[in-house]
């Protein structure tokens, strides 16, 4: 452990708009999802996933993406994310005239590419590739998350190199930040520390960005390991909702105010207001009408001396 | 990370039938805690904490301790460990003839001591002593867990520097292993690094066992800490159940098939049986009338490449 490691500050990509609530069953309402996006504002977040711009069909939750661009607070202080599954979709996205950055999918293997966007990985490299081209073209910056990096649901194992090669590709193709992520939940932290590393220095000086999902209750483990290895940007959600149709089980991204809180109590700086998110996550809870996998919003943070209290006797 | 770390094989202390289950509603019958007893036992375990010999009115749960014991199946492999707070307990527990290890307990804070079994911190690192001694009389060992060593519900902070001075004191009082007890689920991974640490070069050759509550979705990430740091036994509960009265929110212990899942796939052997602990979570499940806390009970372990499946178009 290096001083080092444990002081620079991590940036936070916020998800719960788009990740978070992309396979809830409650169709959340626009003024929701902009009050959604105003909390996190407020509570620090300067890089925010709005939206995706793809088929309503598929993913009905996110069929008001042109609306929800359209309410967004005008802040040039936050980097508003919308995520591309191809060039119609970036197309979309640009027409906004308020997404800042494209964020493109390429998938680690050909099964799980077909069953999520109907190409081969090789294809999904493709299209993000173009899709990167694409942002650049329209004044946008665009990054990559490489999908499945971790273990697939069809085919198992992943390789790391089958991933560090995407990884390249993508970067070579232009993009300013290359995104691992565990879309079913099964990384370790021994896999994520050697990918996270090979990653960050094949793509050096392009930073690494982790999401992770907490599938299998490694979600902040794997957070650490990654942080340790370098990756400096982390993806999370309020409330750690979020889930993958492909993966079984209770399956939230890493919840924001549990990643804030064991980072900020471990000396490294989020940039994120802890109360704020743990608000927030009690106002998320009452919009979707259930309690929210994240621990924090239930526990609370550090206990604060009782001082006010009678000693015990 | 040095690769001797990342391959010794790390020892369990299932903790559900006591730390489990002490403030779970449901009262459990005797025949069924010993078929949890059972269960874990197939599943690998080798040390099991099995009751605690504590006023019954207080923990109602664990009235039946003796009943517990006089019902344990005759294996020598297996150290039956019996949760004591003070020398009666420690008596009860001898008397059983079936108990193997006396685990004791001593508090960090003397607000929390107060609390907890009303005397001071030092008070209860005599007692922890006491019982010490006396298992030894009895011919069996004897350990500490330090509780609140990472945070205390009442006080807040718990100086690194007190924590050190009560295990060594434990240590010289002839403690075969001392236990650090994140009781309130507030540690971070930075804080349990340092003081296992500083524990384990202060105690050795003795080892160090930790117990984590997920409190705050921490519990994973601060079980990799501490193996990193050099712990090499880990208390854990099939399921997660587990909680304290003065933690509030949901606040399991880490789930044992979490951790084994997260170390297996790491590389690091556990002695456990994933496939069996799962079996044992839904059997759990339906004794206790819920869905249980751990996540790979719900999710299952890494998938299998499905290559029954009709390949995707």
């Amino acid at each position: 452990m290096t001083g080092k490691m444990y002081t620079d500050p991590i940036e936070f990509v916020e998800v719960s708009p788009r990740d978070g609530l992309q396979n809830e069953r409650t169709i959340v309402s626009t003024a929701q999802k902009l009050a959604l996006v105003d909390h996190a504002v407020a509570s620090g977040a300067r890089r925010i996933e709005v939206t995706s711009f793809v088929n309503p069909r598929a993913v009905p939750q996110m069929a008001d993406a042109e609306e929800v661009c359209a309410g967004l607070p005008a802040r040039d202080d936050v980097t508003w994310i919308g995520l591309v599954m191809n060039l119609r979709g970036a197309e979309r996205a640009i027409a906004t005239g308020r997404i800042t950055q494209l964020g493109a999918v390429a998938v680690s293997t050909d099964r799980f590419a077909m069953a999520n966007q109907g190409q081969t990985s090789k294809g999904s490299v493709e299209a993000a590739s173009a899709i990167i081209a694409r942002a650049a073209d329209a004044g946008l910056t665009g990054q990559v998350t490489i999908a499945a990096s971790f273990g697939c649901p069809f085919e198992g194992e992943v390789t790391e190199d089958r991933v560090l090669h995407m990884a390249e590709a993508c970067a070579k193709a232009g993009a300013v930040e290359i995104g691992l992520a565990d879309t079913i939940g099964v990384a370790n932290p021994v896999h994520v520390t050697r990918l996270v590393e090979r990653v960050k220095r094949a793509i050096a000086p392009l930073p690494v960005r982790v999401h992770f999902h907490n599938t299998r209750g490694t979600g902040l483990a794997n957070v650490w390991a990654a942080i340790g290895a370098g990756a400096s940007v982390v993806d999370s959600s309020i409330g750690g909702l979020g889930g993958c149709p492909f993966a079984p089980g209770a399956a939230g991204n890493v919840a924001t105010e549990d990643v804030v809180y064991m980072l900020e109590r471990a000396g490294i700086g989020t940039g994120l207001d802890l109360e704020r998110l743990i608000e927030t996550n009690h106002w998320l809870a009452g919009v979707m009408g259930k309690e929210l996998p994240a621990m924090v919003g239930k526990a609370g943070g550090f206990p604060k001396p009782r001082l006010e209290e009678r000693e015990i006797a």
